[in-house]
């Protein structure tokens, strides 16, 4: 954790930029850059009848850090994203509960 | 946004629908059908030990709008999704929180 | 529902498995084992701008059934995903709202 379930942007173009986000993610969060899951979703997007392309979307999941770390958060991966020249993106963050998160079985 | 993650519906079965159940879907929330995201999305369901077709089921990601629009929100895709001759769906909604949600890193 | 949504785990291993693991977790939910939905889902893991092994991490979706019950299924799901050799596995549960979740258009 924090995992990053991302939609839209290719797999060669999110390794281009893991590093450099992760090791700045990590800054944010205070924690060690190997807490972080990284995953491309592949989906298939239709709009009027036809396939298009997927809309840039990266969900987030974590437990609540406040308001500041998550400004923060999502203005070092926008900003990664965008220097793909990626036009657009949008982040959403969704909150584990601490009485239902499990490592091995147990909570953490 | 809303965000429709669809599974156990084929890509051509959900084509066949989308222009017209996304007209709807504008009219019940007021919004442009622009706003609107229909993805497929590939898993694969294990019954028995085996291999088996995925149950269909669409989880909207939105924010909140209330029991009345969501209802006839439900009302519409179960419509649609019928129509194809599939004999039942599920369909869950989530909400995401407005201090939460970043277009290009703002708070949208 | 419950549904389990997989990732970082092959097809042939919840196979293996998957008979077995949802006779116990019908008796930890006292319903019937047709109620479970268990589907991989593919991503694509980036570690160190490297294509890596998705960790093994599954999402559980259901109704609130308190912390006894969630912590049996956390224990069942664990132990048999741990018999197969991998290591270490994180479970999360996701809870539905009871005005938000319609098969066929009706509420639940």
């Amino acid at each position: 954790m924090p995992h990053m379930i991302i939609r839209g942007i290719s797999v060669p173009q999110i390794q281009s930029i893991s590093t450099v986000m992760i090791s700045e993610l990590a800054d944010v969060c205070s924690c060690g850059t190997d807490n972080f899951m990284l995953e491309c979703l592949p989906t298939v997007s239709i709009s009027q009848g036809e396939i298009c392309d997927t809309y840039p979307f990266i969900e987030v999941g974590w437990f609540e850090r406040g308001q500041e770390i998550r400004d923060a958060y999502a203005d070092v991966v926008t900003r990664h994203i965008l220097s793909l020249g990626v036009p657009e993106v949008e982040i959403a963050f969704k909150v584990y509960r601490e009485d239902s998160y499990y490592w091995n079985g147990k909570l953490i």
